[in-house]
């Protein structure tokens, strides 16, 4: 299902004949914990149903992202230098996800032109996210950062509970009831 | 030499053979601003000498990043999704660059090994760049920030302003004033 996702968007430009992947299949019943911060990682994950919050642990829990159907989730930091996960990876509804070893992906870079073009794919579509985030952080107020999410991700407010978009967007939920009644009246 | 230096990291996992890059060398002078923040782009570089500020334009003008020799550098959002870049590049020091095509490198990415793998490595870098900057925010205070940024860049303190390293830290310049008073106290 992941390579056909991506193939989909990719088109000719990844050569599925030279990839070889066998990912499992998981339930991850919702508040169980995908990836725990402070270990090692060996798998990363393509999320086929539910939703799944990134969170950074600390002094203050802060939620780095959220992930819908369809997305490449894992810790994908850890997995590329071999050091302990700094973010948790949750599933805050029932989901079900592929499981594929990063070893079965990583071998095949070495001679593999579809698992490169896959995995440059990949890294480009994460930092993509992480740059966005970063600017919009340091260009945008909260109150505009709200409405491009509501905007992108309608589903959100649905779904996931306000205290946690607050704790998304970097404040406090009072401030973001305040944003919300503003942009209703 | 962008070539040879990821060759020297990567090894046997970049297959020169298959990847053909024509760069040209420009002379960036202290002050000369290579990336134009609300523009288009066709061009990265790979920066031989000298250092470069990677600045977000806004209400407050924010310091993205800084850049040292044998990195890569760029608006590499703007390559990648062909919207106009969000930041701007300028160098604070006299530098020379090799400046590649980007069409010249997305062509080979349909058929080459080479190329794939060098892009996929590239962005991946970028990657851990970004998720690190990110994380760290979220997670550590200002101090402990500056203290890791003088352990990995000594340079940085010899040669950058400190109310740039302030704004880069996002911080006020007194309150770096206060951190450095402390930590040589």
């Amino acid at each position: 299902m992941m390579i056909a996702h991506f193939k989909s968007i990719m088109g000719d430009e990844l050569d599925e004949a030279s990839l070889k992947l066998h990912p499992t299949i998981q339930k991850v019943p919702k508040g169980q914990v995908l990836v725990e911060a402070g270990k090692l990682e060996s798998n990363f994950h393509f999320l086929k149903e539910g939703i799944v919050e990134v969170t950074v642990p600390g002094k203050k829990e802060w939620i780095y992202d959220f992930f819908f159907p369809n997305s490449v989730i894992g810790a994908y930091s850890t997995l590329l230098t071999g050091r302990p996960s700094r973010i948790a990876i949750t599933a805050i509804e029932d989901c079900e996800v592929e499981t594929y070893l990063w070893a079965e992906l990583k071998d095949q870079y070495k001679t593999s032109l579809g698992a490169n073009q896959l995995g440059r794919f990949i890294s480009e579509q994460i930092f993509l996210l992480r740059s966005k985030r970063e600017i919009d952080f340091l260009s945008k107020s909260a109150e505009q950062r709200y409405l491009e999410l509501m905007q992108s991700q309608p589903d959100l407010i649905l779904k996931i509970p306000v205290h946690r978009i607050a704790r998304y967007l970097g404040i406090h939920p009072e401030s973001l009831s305040r944003i919300r009644k503003k942009m209703s009246s």
